[in-house]
């Protein structure tokens, strides 16, 4: 096959996008800023702008457009192609970008959310390349998870993507925005950890951790305290070692219910993964005698900011490529 | 296609067979006790003397043998078709199963674990039949699980089948024999009902579960804490209800990781349902808002006894199928 693959990373204050060949190199990448408030028409316009900037970018190679895959902050409906009402992109109501672009472009476009397209992005190109189970994981504010079979994001009924982060792991925790006490989210996201880091200053008035908030405790998130812990900072220290806990008994349960290849792990809290890792690998090597846990290998992401982009044109390149169509 | 699909469900202590048609009409069935304490080479003789008498029974139809599935009490290496070394078949360590069936019978054959067939028995012609997205719960001594998507069982790496009774629901639980503090099956299998009852016995006096064990704590089973909750027992009751809430938990975890259209629910503490759907129904109800989960379906397996043999049957019958050579 070949052709100019168009990938996009759709976020609440840039729009990314990338083209590729459809052996997965990058030609040309470009980001501008969304500004969403202006309304879905201008923003759809910016998009289109910066594809079109890249396309002619592309044109010597001589290449005929193949298709453009989106992956958008959610909640988007993959399967008609419509971005639904995400809070991070005001006033976006049950936008049909995929009929959009289609028109657009003349050419095939495909839609979902960016956490699994990210995932699509390692499967194709980066930490997880071929592996037959992957599962992605994304620590930051929130705790985002996909499943990627065979080169293909695992949906469960209506075209749902499962919400891997609100999964129970101890029904005593704290309430969470989702209305279950002590999901996975709930105890070891990014918020999860700021929340606990605030409410342990009172008990540690020696903490480093108001000095590095520059003195407001509304200013603290996971990365200052994670600043902390690595300078080793007790308060810090105990708060990040039982989300640690808390993040691998939540994998554990991955590992219990999908036993995959790899674990691909991304978002802004594993830029401080030295952090996590050592919680992970006892819980490899202590887990359950009747799965061999200490072979799953965990892996860090690989692509970072352009996991969305390629993953986007990987999507869409399965979904116009012959032997895919059926999938 | 035409034949005839031999479907086999090894147990513990009786072997059992059918006879269907690729339609999954059942023609003959029959079953031994399998005497597996005589070793696995009388053992194997008695279930293909067996697989013969139902052969001979469905002669007249005049079909050709197009396989023989078998579904076994575990743990079985499905890939290769080996019994590994089960508990519950003293003797029988690395038996190569599908090799001996196959020169046996000049024909195809399949392995694999009792619970990953039975759910697909339920799939193909019981509860789950067509269901694109099915999770089959067994809910008995322990908790076993098998996921099947598009009428595959969903396999781990090394094509190991996950644990789902052993993901963690609630660390502060019992410790289970897998090393995890917590574990569903240790939280609401009928090991951990019975376990619990005969706990609460000390505190509750005036319960008839000592009477209905016929004055032995000892014979204390989930079946009969079941019939003593049903006579109204307080004791029965609570330990129940905590095992229902538990049992829901996991099940909520199931629908945030899988979100599947149908749960198929089967084993002997199923026999007293009536008990824990309550459970399940508000589970469903009051579960996160960005999954609709009151539309996954919770039902009943519908084969009983049988849904081992049609699942073996048809697992080799999708082995042979043309289509699906490539599966």
């Amino acid at each position: 096959m070949s052709g100019i693959l168009i990938g996009v990373d759709l976020g609440a204050t840039m729009v990314r996008a990338g083209a590729f060949t459809p052996g997965g190199e990058m030609l040309a990448v470009d980001q501008v800023e969304i500004e969403a408030r202006r309304g879905p028409e201008q923003g759809f316009q910016r998009l289109c702008n910066l594809v079109e900037n890249l396309l002619s970018q592309t044109a010597l190679h001589g290449e005929r457009l193949l298709g453009v895959g989106v992956g958008s902050t959610g909640p988007v409906d993959a399967l008609t192609g419509v971005i639904v009402n995400p809070g991070t992109l005001p006033g976006w109501e049950a936008v049909p970008l995929v009929a959009w672009l289609e028109k657009y472009f003349s050419a095939p476009a495909f839609l979902d959310n960016d956490a699994a397209v990210a995932a699509l992005g390692e499967y194709w190109m980066g930490a997880g390349r071929g592996v037959a189970r992957l599962y992605a994981v994304t620590l930051g504010t929130g705790i985002g998870t996909s499943c990627v079979i065979d080169g293909q994001t695992y949906r469960g009924a209506g075209g749902f993507h499962p919400e891997g982060g609100h999964q129970v792991i101890d029904p005593g925790g704290p309430l969470c925005y989702c209305g279950a006490h002590g999901c996975w989210e709930s105890l070891a996201s990014g918020t999860a950890i700021a929340r606990n880091a605030r409410a342990a200053l009172v008990k540690h008035p020696d903490s480093i951790l108001l000095r590095l908030a520059e003195g407001d405790p509304g200013r603290i998130d996971a990365r200052i305290v994670a600043e902390a812990a690595l300078q080793g900072d007790s308060l810090a220290r105990g708060v990040i070692g039982r989300a640690a806990e808390y993040f691998a008994l939540g994998l554990f349960n991955l590992l219990m219910l999908f036993f995959p290849e790899v674990i691909v792990l991304s978002g802004g809290v594993m830029h401080s993964s030295e952090l996590f890792m050592p919680a992970l690998g006892r819980m490899l090597q202590n887990a359950t005698p009747y799965l061999p846990t200490s072979q799953v290998d965990i892996r860090l992401a690989q692509l970072g900011y352009y996991s969305g982009i390629y993953g986007a044109a990987y999507a869409i390149m399965r979904r116009v490529s012959p032997h895919d169509l059926g999938s």
